[in-house]
């Protein structure tokens, strides 16, 4: 007889990622294009049922449950996703009783983020913190809270907008309404813009080489390979970026003294172009940085 | 036969309160100058001890236990005292076994903004609040948290140093290290200098009038004054004071979406002059505020 395993399912606005897992090893993994699940929302919500129900039946394992994260506004533990901006359409849909009754299987549906959180605390680069700060860079800028030995959620469920604390008095206005939010500094879309516009300006790099010319053919990646490459304008705009990271995470140590902080997400690939001058920033500036008493400890991934 | 009472202290670096308390009900107050109790960290200790227990004495009630708010960092549940700016020479002073053993009594010390916070959530303008920050305005601004229905102190018991987020990438030097504090900023010192920055500047206003021309006789409270005669060197000293303040709050709110806010200490007496700017600030910039959700509380108390 096998052990018992779980499915976890990752909904994103472009990919949805199907895993089997038997308690922390991944057995099999699936992606689907979102968009080949289902054109509306109630065509993916169908196209889900059936992508989790192929994966349990070819398993052929005892199945537990079925975990769902889901990158917008989840009441949990109801599962209904309230809101998500990448979903279109979705709105007050009982994704957790849905599911749970066509596959006849427990079912918890939650933030993305915060089921990142409690993965990266249970099982990966925060294991064992009693007090863990989790920030994910990519198009945007999310975090999640493990306070007190517990994922914390706030009064509505909303805790942890990492992306949206101001970083400055005046700037670009946000999605979420605020002005001036880091997300709108350090998102992957301001990024690849912020280079571009350096080099219109005529800032010297060895980027275009690298892209061929063709500016739109930037990502981070790109930036990556510039900085490995000693290219200036490669290096700058990392540090600036984690400059701007660690500025708002001083703040978030001043006020949650978390034991660890784990940042992961797509730019995190960067590495130490970006993780010094964050690190540097925060333990330079932050109370327990500039006291003789325990650093908060920092883990990167890049899942 | 009386219902038992139980003693608090608050030790500040000016005065020392002492107050007999009934369950919420303050039967007794009594403030004696620090520095009349002891001139030295031993004296002080002793003084305390001679304070509380004739406070018991004359009392004549039975007393269940002391409970002692320290403006420093205090390890909890031990009741050591680590540090104390207002307090020279306090380092790693066990308080709570000295008060305990010499008055035969149950002692709890911890830091003020903590015990404050845990008074306002319990019996003022916190009360039933799950997720509750507390800001303290004075000297210096401090906070205090409780999340999800209990105090939050972080890993090394530094949370809630609402003071030392800080407001902008560049600017003062702060005592704890950082740069460009809140506390920086809106600290009692610094908005009174402000002012007088501005009054040199030839900036007009009723206040030099207020003071009899000695700009050294200016307080927070001759600012509010000013603003009642309508003075807009007053009323704009406030509005920037409760922008800077909210322009923090709305990265804690986006980080904890608490239920309530509670704002009080000294400066808070300015009132309407400086909460109206400062909940606009965070009602029209936090992911709460924008959104069709319910909106943070705010409380305001003046003890």
């Amino acid at each position: 007889m096998t052990s018992p395993c779980a499915v976890g399912v990752d909904v994103g606005g472009t990919f949805v990622k199907l895993g089997l897992v038997q308690g922390h090893r991944i057995l099999t993994q699936r992606a689907l294009p979102t968009a080949s699940i289902g054109s509306t929302p109630r065509k993916l919500q169908e196209g889900l049922v059936k992508a989790v129900g192929s994966l349990v039946r070819e398993s052929r394992r005892r199945i537990t449950g079925v975990g769902v994260g889901i990158p917008g506004w989840v009441q949990y533990p109801e599962g209904v996703v309230r809101s998500c901006a990448n979903l279109p359409g979705w709105k007050d849909v009982p994704l957790r009783a849905l599911l749970s009754r066509r596959l006849h299987l427990p079912v918890s549906v939650d933030n993305d983020v915060n089921v990142m959180t409690l993965a990266e605390w249970t099982a990966g680069a925060g294991r064992g913190a009693r007090n863990l700060v989790c920030v994910t860079l990519g198009t945007g800028v999310g975090g999640g809270l493990i306070l007190d030995g517990r994922l914390y959620r706030g009064w509505n469920g909303f805790a942890g907008e990492i992306g949206h604390i101001p970083v400055a008095e005046a700037g670009p206005r946000c999605s979420c309404g605020g002005i001036a939010c880091l997300e709108r500094y350090v998102g992957n879309r301001e990024i690849l813009q912020r280079v571009r516009d350096q080099l219109k300006q005529g800032v010297a790099s060895v980027i275009p080489e690298l892209v061929g010319g063709d500016l739109r053919r930037l990502t981070p990646e790109v930036i990556d390979r510039a900085c490995e490459l000693g290219d200036p304008l490669g290096r700058q705009t990392w540090r600036w970026v984690g400059t701007q990271i660690g500025l708002v995470l001083i703040g978030v140590v001043n006020l949650l003294n978390p034991e660890r902080i784990v940042v992961g997400g797509g730019i995190s690939k960067a590495g130490r172009w970006l993780f010094e001058p964050m690190r540097k920033t925060v333990r330079r500036r932050a109370v327990r940085g500039a006291s003789r008493f325990e650093e908060t400890r920092w883990s990167t991934w890049m899942r």
